[in-house]
Protein backbone atom coordinates (compact mmCIF):
# COMPACT_ATOMS: atom_id res chain seq x y z
CA UNK A 1 0.00 0.00 0.00
CA UNK A 2 2.73 2.45 0.61
CA UNK A 3 3.96 2.44 -2.94
CA UNK A 4 1.34 3.77 -4.79
CA UNK A 5 1.03 6.76 -1.95
CA UNK A 6 4.01 7.76 -2.69
CA UNK A 7 3.96 7.96 -6.24
CA UNK A 8 1.05 9.62 -5.89
CA UNK A 9 2.96 12.41 -3.85
CA UNK A 10 5.30 12.35 -6.04
CA UNK A 11 3.02 13.15 -8.89
CA UNK A 12 1.27 15.70 -7.53
CA UNK A 13 5.03 16.89 -6.89
CA UNK A 14 5.30 16.73 -10.47
CA UNK A 15 2.70 18.38 -11.81
CA UNK A 16 3.26 21.26 -9.63
CA UNK A 17 6.86 21.49 -11.00
CA UNK A 18 5.90 21.56 -14.23
CA UNK A 19 3.46 24.47 -13.96
CA UNK A 20 6.71 26.32 -12.46
CA UNK A 21 9.19 25.31 -15.12
CA UNK A 22 6.73 26.55 -17.97
CA UNK A 23 6.58 30.00 -16.07
CA UNK A 24 10.28 30.22 -15.36
CA UNK A 25 10.45 28.78 -18.98
CA UNK A 26 8.41 31.79 -20.03
CA UNK A 27 9.90 34.71 -17.68
CA UNK A 28 13.26 33.30 -18.88
CA UNK A 29 14.27 32.77 -15.66
CA UNK A 30 17.23 30.44 -15.10
CA UNK A 31 16.34 28.37 -11.64
CA UNK A 32 18.86 26.18 -10.12
CA UNK A 33 17.86 23.16 -7.12
CA UNK A 34 20.82 23.63 -5.16
CA UNK A 35 21.33 20.48 -2.85
CA UNK A 36 23.73 19.06 -0.67
CA UNK A 37 24.68 17.91 2.85
CA UNK A 38 24.34 19.98 6.36
CA UNK A 39 27.28 22.31 6.08
CA UNK A 40 28.80 21.58 2.69
CA UNK A 41 28.79 25.72 1.75
CA UNK A 42 25.16 25.97 0.22
CA UNK A 43 24.86 29.26 2.42
CA UNK A 44 28.05 30.23 1.73
CA UNK A 45 28.13 29.83 -2.22
CA UNK A 46 25.21 31.82 -2.33
CA UNK A 47 26.70 34.36 -0.16
CA UNK A 48 29.55 34.67 -2.29
CA UNK A 49 27.52 34.53 -5.54
CA UNK A 50 25.50 37.66 -5.08
CA UNK A 51 28.53 39.76 -3.24
CA UNK A 52 30.46 39.16 -6.09
CA UNK A 53 27.97 39.23 -8.97
CA UNK A 54 27.71 42.74 -9.43
CA UNK A 55 25.80 43.87 -12.65
CA UNK A 56 26.67 40.94 -14.45
CA UNK A 57 23.29 38.83 -13.11
CA UNK A 58 20.49 39.76 -11.23
CA UNK A 59 19.62 37.14 -8.64
CA UNK A 60 16.57 36.23 -6.17
CA UNK A 61 17.29 33.40 -3.45
CA UNK A 62 14.77 30.95 -2.10
CA UNK A 63 16.60 29.50 1.49
CA UNK A 64 14.77 26.18 2.60
CA UNK A 65 15.26 24.86 5.91
CA UNK A 66 14.23 22.79 9.02
CA UNK A 67 13.79 25.79 11.47
CA UNK A 68 15.45 29.23 11.54
CA UNK A 69 15.45 32.19 9.28
CA UNK A 70 19.39 32.09 9.78
CA UNK A 71 20.21 31.34 6.55
CA UNK A 72 17.81 34.12 4.71
CA UNK A 73 19.01 36.64 7.02
CA UNK A 74 22.81 35.96 5.83
CA UNK A 75 21.75 36.67 2.08
CA UNK A 76 19.26 39.12 3.14
CA UNK A 77 22.57 41.19 4.26
CA UNK A 78 23.44 41.59 0.15
CA UNK A 79 20.15 43.45 -0.63
CA UNK A 80 18.90 40.44 -3.01
CA UNK A 81 15.41 39.35 -2.90
CA UNK A 82 14.98 36.52 -0.37
CA UNK A 83 12.53 34.15 0.87
CA UNK A 84 12.82 31.85 3.71
CA UNK A 85 10.97 28.58 3.51
CA UNK A 86 10.78 26.68 6.78
CA UNK A 87 9.49 23.12 6.20
CA UNK A 88 8.83 22.11 9.77
CA UNK A 89 10.15 19.05 10.04
CA UNK A 90 10.06 18.53 6.42
CA UNK A 91 13.19 16.53 4.60
CA UNK A 92 13.31 18.09 1.69
CA UNK A 93 11.58 21.14 -0.68
CA UNK A 94 8.84 20.32 -2.88
CA UNK A 95 7.28 22.57 -5.71
CA UNK A 96 4.16 22.91 -3.45
CA UNK A 97 6.58 24.93 -1.12
CA UNK A 98 8.41 26.98 -3.59
CA UNK A 99 4.97 27.78 -5.71
CA UNK A 100 3.93 29.04 -2.01
CA UNK A 101 7.30 31.38 -1.77
CA UNK A 102 6.99 32.89 -5.07
CA UNK A 103 3.70 34.70 -3.67
CA UNK A 104 6.53 36.57 -1.82
CA UNK A 105 9.33 36.81 -4.18
CA UNK A 106 8.93 39.38 -7.52
CA UNK A 107 10.95 37.56 -10.29
CA UNK A 108 10.39 39.71 -13.06
CA UNK A 109 13.53 41.08 -14.20
CA UNK A 110 15.80 38.45 -12.75
CA UNK A 111 18.43 36.69 -14.40
CA UNK A 112 18.59 33.71 -11.76
CA UNK A 113 16.97 32.14 -9.26
CA UNK A 114 19.00 30.60 -6.22
CA UNK A 115 16.80 27.61 -4.71
CA UNK A 116 18.54 25.92 -1.85
CA UNK A 117 17.30 22.59 -0.58
CA UNK A 118 17.35 21.32 2.89
CA UNK A 119 20.75 20.21 4.28
CA UNK A 120 20.55 16.18 2.98
CA UNK A 121 22.28 14.40 0.10
CA UNK A 122 19.19 12.12 0.10
CA UNK A 123 15.53 13.14 -0.21
CA UNK A 124 15.39 16.20 -1.87
CA UNK A 125 16.56 13.99 -5.22
CA UNK A 126 13.08 12.82 -5.25
CA UNK A 127 11.95 16.49 -5.43
CA UNK A 128 11.40 18.12 -8.99
CA UNK A 129 11.11 21.83 -8.10
CA UNK A 130 10.99 23.13 -11.72
CA UNK A 131 14.50 23.82 -12.22
CA UNK A 132 16.16 23.90 -14.92
CA UNK A 133 19.01 22.26 -13.36
CA UNK A 134 20.02 20.25 -10.41
CA UNK A 135 23.63 21.70 -8.71
CA UNK A 136 25.28 19.48 -5.84
CA UNK A 137 26.92 21.35 -3.39
CA UNK A 138 29.92 18.61 -1.65
CA UNK A 139 32.94 19.68 0.25
CA UNK A 140 36.22 18.32 1.00
CA UNK A 141 35.64 17.22 4.76
CA UNK A 142 32.81 14.59 4.02
CA UNK A 143 35.34 12.41 2.06
CA UNK A 144 36.11 11.72 -1.02
CA UNK A 145 33.40 8.79 -1.07
CA UNK A 146 30.34 10.43 -1.13
CA UNK A 147 29.60 10.14 -4.77
CA UNK A 148 29.87 6.49 -4.20
CA UNK A 149 27.48 5.98 -1.55
CA UNK A 150 24.82 8.56 -2.28
CA UNK A 151 24.60 8.10 -6.44
CA UNK A 152 20.99 9.06 -6.92
CA UNK A 153 21.70 12.99 -6.43
CA UNK A 154 24.95 13.22 -7.85
CA UNK A 155 23.65 11.29 -11.57
CA UNK A 156 21.03 14.11 -11.14
CA UNK A 157 22.67 16.87 -10.99
CA UNK A 158 24.27 19.26 -13.49
CA UNK A 159 26.97 20.95 -11.85
CA UNK A 160 28.88 19.14 -8.40
CA UNK A 161 30.79 22.08 -6.58
CA UNK A 162 33.38 20.79 -4.54
CA UNK A 163 33.72 23.28 -1.90
CA UNK A 164 36.37 23.70 1.04
CA UNK A 165 39.11 23.23 -1.60
CA UNK A 166 41.07 25.39 1.09
CA UNK A 167 41.35 22.12 3.42
CA UNK A 168 42.30 20.23 1.18
CA UNK A 169 46.28 20.07 2.76
CA UNK A 170 44.80 19.20 6.20
CA UNK A 171 42.88 16.47 4.86
CA UNK A 172 43.12 13.13 3.29
CA UNK A 173 41.00 13.53 0.27
CA UNK A 174 41.60 11.96 -2.92
CA UNK A 175 40.67 14.62 -5.65
CA UNK A 176 41.64 12.55 -8.38
CA UNK A 177 39.56 9.66 -6.89
CA UNK A 178 36.43 12.00 -6.71
CA UNK A 179 36.71 13.42 -10.51
CA UNK A 180 36.99 9.74 -11.62
CA UNK A 181 33.69 8.45 -9.31
CA UNK A 182 32.09 11.46 -11.06
CA UNK A 183 32.79 11.20 -14.40
CA UNK A 184 32.17 7.32 -14.42
CA UNK A 185 28.52 8.04 -13.03
CA UNK A 186 27.72 10.97 -14.48
CA UNK A 187 30.13 12.61 -17.19
CA UNK A 188 27.57 15.01 -18.29
CA UNK A 189 28.04 17.00 -14.66
CA UNK A 190 30.30 19.73 -14.83
CA UNK A 191 32.55 19.77 -11.57
CA UNK A 192 33.26 23.19 -10.35
CA UNK A 193 36.20 22.50 -7.75
CA UNK A 194 35.73 26.16 -5.41
CA UNK A 195 36.31 27.54 -1.95
CA UNK A 196 34.08 29.85 -0.78
CA UNK A 197 36.78 30.90 1.80
CA UNK A 198 39.50 31.94 -0.72
CA UNK A 199 37.42 32.16 -3.22
CA UNK A 200 39.48 29.88 -5.78
CA UNK A 201 37.23 28.47 -8.83
CA UNK A 202 34.36 30.85 -8.17
CA UNK A 203 34.95 32.65 -11.32
CA UNK A 204 33.87 29.04 -13.02
CA UNK A 205 30.87 28.54 -11.11
CA UNK A 206 29.67 32.21 -11.80
CA UNK A 207 30.49 31.64 -15.71
CA UNK A 208 28.10 28.45 -15.93
CA UNK A 209 25.39 30.60 -13.87
CA UNK A 210 25.84 33.73 -16.26
CA UNK A 211 26.07 30.82 -19.15
CA UNK A 212 22.72 29.12 -17.86
CA UNK A 213 20.89 32.13 -17.53
CA UNK A 214 21.91 33.55 -21.32
CA UNK A 215 20.28 30.28 -22.16
CA UNK A 216 17.31 30.81 -20.46
CA UNK A 217 16.99 34.85 -21.68
CA UNK A 218 17.64 33.23 -24.98
CA UNK A 219 14.70 30.64 -24.69
CA UNK A 220 12.48 32.66 -22.94
CA UNK A 221 12.79 35.36 -25.74
CA UNK A 222 13.94 38.34 -23.79
CA UNK B 1 -4.36 10.89 3.61
CA UNK B 2 -0.95 10.89 3.81
CA UNK B 3 -0.65 11.57 7.72
CA UNK B 4 -2.31 8.71 8.73
CA UNK B 5 -0.20 6.35 6.65
CA UNK B 6 2.95 7.73 7.75
CA UNK B 7 2.00 7.27 11.51
CA UNK B 8 1.01 3.70 10.48
CA UNK B 9 4.38 2.82 8.87
CA UNK B 10 5.81 4.55 11.99
CA UNK B 11 3.49 2.32 14.70
CA UNK B 12 4.85 -0.68 12.66
CA UNK B 13 8.29 0.28 13.27
CA UNK B 14 7.63 1.35 17.09
CA UNK B 15 6.18 -2.54 17.54
CA UNK B 16 9.36 -4.22 15.76
CA UNK B 17 11.43 -1.35 17.77
CA UNK B 18 10.33 -2.45 20.81
CA UNK B 19 10.90 -6.57 20.35
CA UNK B 20 14.28 -5.66 19.40
CA UNK B 21 14.93 -3.22 22.66
CA UNK B 22 13.63 -6.19 24.62
CA UNK B 23 16.05 -8.56 23.30
CA UNK B 24 19.06 -6.51 23.64
CA UNK B 25 17.90 -6.34 27.14
CA UNK B 26 17.25 -8.97 28.08
CA UNK B 27 20.89 -9.98 26.34
CA UNK B 28 22.56 -7.22 28.40
CA UNK B 29 23.94 -5.36 25.35
CA UNK B 30 24.14 -1.88 24.98
CA UNK B 31 22.99 -0.70 21.30
CA UNK B 32 23.34 2.70 19.97
CA UNK B 33 22.31 4.72 16.72
CA UNK B 34 24.58 6.59 15.24
CA UNK B 35 23.23 9.06 13.54
CA UNK B 36 24.67 12.06 11.32
CA UNK B 37 25.57 13.98 7.75
CA UNK B 38 27.05 12.51 5.60
CA UNK B 39 30.94 12.87 6.03
CA UNK B 40 30.49 13.66 9.55
CA UNK B 41 33.01 10.95 10.37
CA UNK B 42 30.13 8.27 11.87
CA UNK B 43 32.88 5.67 10.26
CA UNK B 44 35.85 6.77 11.26
CA UNK B 45 34.41 6.93 15.22
CA UNK B 46 33.54 3.56 14.67
CA UNK B 47 37.04 2.17 12.95
CA UNK B 48 38.79 4.34 16.11
CA UNK B 49 36.20 2.62 18.63
CA UNK B 50 36.98 -1.09 17.17
CA UNK B 51 40.82 -0.59 16.88
CA UNK B 52 41.13 0.76 20.33
CA UNK B 53 38.50 -1.04 22.09
CA UNK B 54 41.18 -4.04 22.91
CA UNK B 55 39.60 -6.26 25.96
CA UNK B 56 37.74 -3.57 27.28
CA UNK B 57 34.65 -4.19 24.96
CA UNK B 58 33.51 -6.55 22.69
CA UNK B 59 31.47 -4.86 19.93
CA UNK B 60 29.29 -5.72 16.72
CA UNK B 61 28.56 -3.37 14.32
CA UNK B 62 25.83 -3.01 11.64
CA UNK B 63 26.41 -0.61 9.03
CA UNK B 64 23.90 1.06 7.23
CA UNK B 65 23.80 2.53 3.88
CA UNK B 66 22.14 3.58 0.55
CA UNK B 67 24.76 1.95 -1.23
CA UNK B 68 27.98 0.03 -1.46
CA UNK B 69 29.35 -2.08 1.63
CA UNK B 70 32.72 0.49 2.21
CA UNK B 71 32.54 1.03 5.78
CA UNK B 72 31.46 -2.40 6.04
CA UNK B 73 34.40 -2.97 4.50
CA UNK B 74 36.51 -0.33 6.30
CA UNK B 75 35.19 -2.16 9.93
CA UNK B 76 35.62 -5.42 8.97
CA UNK B 77 39.68 -5.04 8.99
CA UNK B 78 39.44 -4.77 12.41
CA UNK B 79 38.02 -8.53 12.98
CA UNK B 80 34.99 -7.36 14.61
CA UNK B 81 31.60 -8.59 13.51
CA UNK B 82 30.13 -6.52 11.05
CA UNK B 83 26.40 -6.29 8.99
CA UNK B 84 26.14 -4.12 5.95
CA UNK B 85 22.44 -3.09 4.94
CA UNK B 86 22.02 -1.19 2.24
CA UNK B 87 18.42 0.69 2.31
CA UNK B 88 18.02 0.77 -1.37
CA UNK B 89 17.77 4.18 -1.82
CA UNK B 90 15.72 4.84 1.27
CA UNK B 91 17.19 7.67 3.67
CA UNK B 92 17.38 6.07 7.40
CA UNK B 93 17.10 2.82 8.95
CA UNK B 94 14.33 1.34 10.52
CA UNK B 95 13.33 -1.36 13.08
CA UNK B 96 12.61 -4.08 10.14
CA UNK B 97 16.01 -3.58 8.65
CA UNK B 98 17.96 -4.36 11.79
CA UNK B 99 15.73 -7.18 12.75
CA UNK B 100 16.59 -8.76 9.00
CA UNK B 101 20.44 -7.57 9.59
CA UNK B 102 21.03 -9.37 13.26
CA UNK B 103 19.88 -12.99 11.37
CA UNK B 104 23.57 -12.37 10.01
CA UNK B 105 24.71 -11.14 12.92
CA UNK B 106 26.01 -13.21 16.42
CA UNK B 107 25.38 -11.06 19.25
CA UNK B 108 25.14 -13.23 22.40
CA UNK B 109 28.35 -12.31 24.23
CA UNK B 110 28.80 -8.26 22.39
CA UNK B 111 28.80 -5.98 25.28
CA UNK B 112 28.37 -3.14 22.70
CA UNK B 113 26.43 -3.01 19.11
CA UNK B 114 27.41 -0.01 17.40
CA UNK B 115 24.67 0.75 14.39
CA UNK B 116 25.40 3.48 11.59
CA UNK B 117 22.96 5.08 10.30
CA UNK B 118 22.37 6.39 6.69
CA UNK B 119 24.07 9.88 6.62
CA UNK B 120 21.43 12.00 6.95
CA UNK B 121 20.55 14.70 9.90
CA UNK B 122 17.32 14.57 9.04
CA UNK B 123 14.96 11.37 8.45
CA UNK B 124 16.87 8.85 10.70
CA UNK B 125 15.61 11.33 13.93
CA UNK B 126 12.02 9.93 13.72
CA UNK B 127 12.67 5.82 13.40
CA UNK B 128 13.65 3.58 16.56
CA UNK B 129 15.76 1.24 16.10
CA UNK B 130 15.22 -0.34 19.36
CA UNK B 131 18.27 1.16 20.67
CA UNK B 132 19.59 1.68 24.12
CA UNK B 133 21.05 5.45 23.02
CA UNK B 134 20.85 7.91 20.11
CA UNK B 135 24.18 9.53 19.37
CA UNK B 136 24.70 12.30 17.13
CA UNK B 137 28.29 12.73 14.83
CA UNK B 138 28.50 16.54 14.21
CA UNK B 139 31.64 17.85 12.79
CA UNK B 140 33.46 21.02 12.88
CA UNK B 141 33.50 21.80 8.93
CA UNK B 142 29.49 21.93 9.06
CA UNK B 143 29.58 24.95 11.06
CA UNK B 144 28.54 25.77 14.22
CA UNK B 145 24.87 26.40 13.57
CA UNK B 146 23.82 22.82 13.16
CA UNK B 147 21.92 22.41 16.47
CA UNK B 148 20.02 25.72 15.96
CA UNK B 149 19.20 24.24 12.02
CA UNK B 150 18.33 20.70 12.88
CA UNK B 151 17.07 20.64 16.31
CA UNK B 152 14.93 17.36 16.43
CA UNK B 153 17.96 15.03 15.49
CA UNK B 154 20.04 16.95 18.55
CA UNK B 155 16.76 17.06 20.86
CA UNK B 156 16.72 13.27 20.97
CA UNK B 157 20.87 12.44 21.59
CA UNK B 158 21.81 10.90 24.49
CA UNK B 159 25.62 11.73 23.35
CA UNK B 160 26.71 14.20 20.82
CA UNK B 161 29.98 13.68 19.22
CA UNK B 162 31.54 16.92 18.23
CA UNK B 163 34.41 15.12 15.67
CA UNK B 164 36.69 16.30 13.83
CA UNK B 165 38.53 19.05 16.45
CA UNK B 166 42.00 18.72 14.55
CA UNK B 167 40.76 21.20 12.00
CA UNK B 168 39.72 23.92 14.74
CA UNK B 169 42.48 26.35 13.94
CA UNK B 170 41.36 26.28 9.80
CA UNK B 171 37.97 27.14 10.29
CA UNK B 172 35.77 30.01 11.87
CA UNK B 173 34.02 27.88 14.36
CA UNK B 174 32.31 28.92 17.91
CA UNK B 175 32.55 26.64 19.62
CA UNK B 176 31.25 27.83 22.36
CA UNK B 177 28.04 28.94 20.82
CA UNK B 178 28.27 25.48 20.05
CA UNK B 179 28.18 24.31 23.08
CA UNK B 180 25.26 26.89 24.32
CA UNK B 181 23.04 26.04 21.79
CA UNK B 182 22.83 22.17 22.61
CA UNK B 183 22.66 22.90 26.16
CA UNK B 184 19.71 24.63 25.94
CA UNK B 185 18.57 22.56 23.38
CA UNK B 186 19.29 19.48 25.21
CA UNK B 187 21.09 19.79 28.66
CA UNK B 188 21.19 15.91 29.48
CA UNK B 189 22.94 15.65 25.95
CA UNK B 190 26.53 14.77 26.70
CA UNK B 191 28.80 16.71 24.27
CA UNK B 192 32.27 15.05 23.20
CA UNK B 193 34.29 17.26 21.69
CA UNK B 194 36.65 14.53 20.00
CA UNK B 195 39.21 14.30 16.78
CA UNK B 196 39.13 11.13 15.30
CA UNK B 197 42.58 12.11 13.09
CA UNK B 198 44.44 12.98 16.38
CA UNK B 199 42.80 11.36 18.78
CA UNK B 200 41.39 13.67 21.39
CA UNK B 201 38.79 13.48 23.47
CA UNK B 202 38.09 9.74 22.36
CA UNK B 203 38.69 8.01 25.95
CA UNK B 204 35.85 9.72 27.29
CA UNK B 205 33.41 8.53 24.06
CA UNK B 206 35.24 5.12 25.19
CA UNK B 207 34.36 6.23 28.61
CA UNK B 208 30.81 6.96 27.90
CA UNK B 209 30.30 3.34 26.27
CA UNK B 210 31.94 1.55 28.90
CA UNK B 211 29.40 3.03 31.15
CA UNK B 212 26.37 2.17 28.63
CA UNK B 213 27.57 -1.35 28.48
CA UNK B 214 27.69 -1.94 32.09
CA UNK B 215 24.57 0.04 32.92
CA UNK B 216 22.99 -2.96 30.19
CA UNK B 217 24.91 -5.47 31.47
CA UNK B 218 23.49 -5.00 35.09
CA UNK B 219 19.81 -4.58 33.64
CA UNK B 220 20.47 -7.47 31.96
CA UNK B 221 21.20 -9.44 34.82
CA UNK B 222 24.35 -10.68 33.31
Amino acid sequence: MRIPLVRRVLEANDLIAAELRAGFEKAGLFAVNVMGSPGAGKTSLIEQTVEHTGSRLRIGVIEGDIATSLDADRIARFGVPVVQINTGGACHLDAAMVRKALDRLEVSGLDVLLIENVGNLVCPAQFDLGEACKAVVCSLPEGDDKVLKYPAIFSLASAVVLNKLDLLEHLKFDLSGFRRHLGELNPDAVLLEVSCVSGEGLERWMEWLERGARNARQSGGR
